[in-house]
């Protein structure tokens, strides 16, 4: 058997894992865009978004200065129960390419949530506990989010209001089981709970509901809950993007370990929070020049980078959020009725939107067919089932594997493996 | 916040790794009873049973005396992609509990089968494979062993066939999608592939199936494959608790490291793969005098240590296989209606049965609504959502702290946490 020079798969100690997260704000020369309030034209003020974020998370979104911002102890406690994730390198894909490319890929999927989301939870239900809050709200699609949000308000004991677009959660009672398991109200959107779910209720007695439904539900309940509530997010946002940077400060301290510097780093783009997450630590070496591609892969069915306008417009179909400066396909995008692969979102984070705006990163298209069959090769080879998101970063990994097969290179690639296919496999049956 | 002595998770190099399973029956005085054939009443043979099973396997189940049977390189490598398992100090739980005593777990859920049934899967297929078959055939209930086999298979490129019991493969398509992405093929049973299967067909046209049934199709399967077939099965055997011993040589392991010894090590009771997978490094030292406690939880409903007969018994419904003496509720019976919680078995390993009744482990059995109330305690606390079997563990680890807390005794409790309870929202909505 052909010698191995490194584990398969590379944990971390405690001790050697991050302590700060990394605003990679700090290091772009030009910064993204502030969002404006819709009515005034104006940047948000931290005054504005106060009655709908939590402080911390304010200040976190509007610091495009400060590069390290430290982890708090209680999220570091927090994190090390998932944390470090290992670095795998995927000995067994390798061979079934028969590529010289070395793949390695960041595994953020071993944790109940299935997801690198749980990096942003923890954080935010900790600044809502720390700031005094009864409780939250958010909305949830897939659930991902909201089941990753649901476990970090257990563990902060936080009141944790869901609004899961009613069709989701008819067709997937398992995603609100998870989600009440640890604690969570779930309220199947659009409610009569709320002012503007009455209203769409009236006008629309039998809508399925809508992620923009949702959105708007759940703000309003947490702006009039007296101040005891606030509203969180998953992904776009620069906080989420900070958080996520645990991600490849952690992938960028294995691979230092094991003398490795990727040619190439791949993530899946829909909000683009692993994207930006994974790709992190190696964006300043790329703005002074260094030889690295950093690559968002979205998909042909939600092509926000590759087929997008970078313009300002509303982050929520319900256009009730303030304007944000990005790459957007319109915020009354809806994929095609068959796509079933997840990355849906119309919009994309302001710093990926700048990065790519300033051809900081690439970006690719890829189809839906090409991503479910990547995604049981590397089932088989690397006996990980990938959730469909996370299928788009192992599909181009897969492609530069086999250009360098082509070219007799052999790049070292290192991809996000954001999250597991368990609750997706619906997904993979239809496909 | 209070002081941390050890790790939250700790997870072993790849190098700390055992290279060898340990084989308990070696260091026990009175041997588990062997196997009879029914016609005969004699011990079955090597040639009697390699019409069934692998030729390495048999030779595994047969041995009494070798104590370190060595772990192929190919297997090791195998394990690798989801070993070792991180030893888990329970902290949060510690501290919900107000407990004096320190809760270590061995979480085996960290992979695409959600439970420790890879850790035989992998070796079965291998040595089928290395024996030059062309598959193997199995039965699956709930799945979990059937996705772990379906993953080791795609690994070592096997065939296989797995008979679901139908109303299984009806209430669960998703287990079946699973099996079915890593290339296994999946037979509702009874069908009408197999002669045991269109007779009962034709008595019973609108059966849902029966363990017991698709046993018997799939012994058929295997048996009448010109050879090139053979069956396996996911616990009870001495060569499946063999396998499963890298769960307790680990954990013994990462104990030392951390100077810790067990004061009671628990583990739940069905067939009694993980919970002699768990004990096995500490059963030489409970013969051999050590205060240590081997303790196996099982369902009230299904209580076959505490209540059971020690008896020879067929091993499946439809009392097609070999004698075992075993602890039995009898081959005949069948859980309440209701029962949710798992570990349906009506017999036990020969190996607990005989450790049992030789007094060097105890049992208790735990009625359902406990043991749900415990996950859900457990999720909350150490973010894993565990499955129900595993709650049992669980659950008579609460019992022990607790104990603790009114003794003031500072005991150290490790227990195995087998697996991840994903699959099994139903039954968490139900209880």
């Amino acid at each position: 058997m052909k010698k191995r020079t490194v584990p398969s798969r590379l944990y971390l100690t405690q001790n050697e894992m991050p302590t700060q997260w990394l605003n990679v704000r700090a290091v772009m020369k030009n910064k993204p865009e502030p969002m404006l309030n819709p009515a005034t034209q104006k940047p948000m003020t931290h005054a504005e978004l106060s009655s709908v974020f939590c402080d911390e998370a304010i200040r976190q979104e509007l610091d495009n200065t400060t590069q390290w911002i430290d982890i708090p102890e209680e999220v570091v406690r927090y994190y090390h129960m998932f944390r470090p994730s290992p670095l795998c390198r995927a000995y067994e894909l390798e061979a079934a390419l028969d590529t010289p490319a070395k793949i390695y890929y960041k595994f953020e999927g071993n944790n109940t949530s299935g997801s690198h989301k749980l990096n942003s939870a923890a954080p935010q239900a900790f600044y809502a506990k720390k700031q005094g809050l009864k409780g939250v709200t958010t909305e949830t699609g897939a659930g991902q989010w909201g089941t990753a949000l649901s476990m970090a308000c257990a563990h902060f004991n936080l009141d944790l209001n869901v609004f899961m677009v009613k069709v989701s959660a008819q067709q997937k009672p398992y995603r609100k089981a998870v989600m009440e398991t640890y604690g969570a109200s779930v309220t199947p959107s659009p409610s009569d709970t709320t002012s503007v779910g009455r209203s769409i209720l009236k006008d629309h007695p039998n809508t399925g509901g809508s992620l923009g439904c949702a959105i708007s539900e759940a703000i309003e309940v947490a702006t009039k809950a007296n101040g005891a509530y606030r509203y969180t997010l998953g992904s776009v946002l620069n906080h989420v993007l900070l958080h996520q940077s645990i991600v490849g400060v952690e992938a960028k301290i294995a691979m230092d370990k094991l003398g490795e510097y990727p040619d190439i780093v791949v993530g899946c783009a829909g909000g683009g929070s692993n994207l930006g997450g994974i790709m992190s630590p190696y964006i300043e070496d790329k703005i002074n020049g260094k030889k690295i591609q950093l690559l968002g892969v979205e998909p042909a069915n939600c092509p926000t980078l590759t087929q997008g306008k970078m313009t300002y417009d509303f982050g929520d179909t319900g256009k009730t959020t303030p304007m944000i400066k990005m790459y957007t396909l319109g915020s009354d995008f809806i994929p095609p009725a068959d796509h079933a692969g997840g990355l849906r979102y119309h919009g994309m984070s302001p710093i990926i939107s700048k990065l790519y705006e300033d051809k900081i990163m690439d970006a690719i298209a890829v189809d839906e067919k090409s991503i479910f069959a990547s995604a049981r090769l590397f089932a088989k080879c690397e006996t990980i089932l990938p959730a469909p998101e996370s299928a788009h970063a192992i599909h181009a990994a897969i492609l530069e594997a086999e250009k360098c097969k082509a070219t007799g290179e052999a790049k070292t690639i290192l991809f996000c493996l954001s999250g597991t296919g368990y609750f997706d496999l619906a997904a993979y049956m239809k496909k």
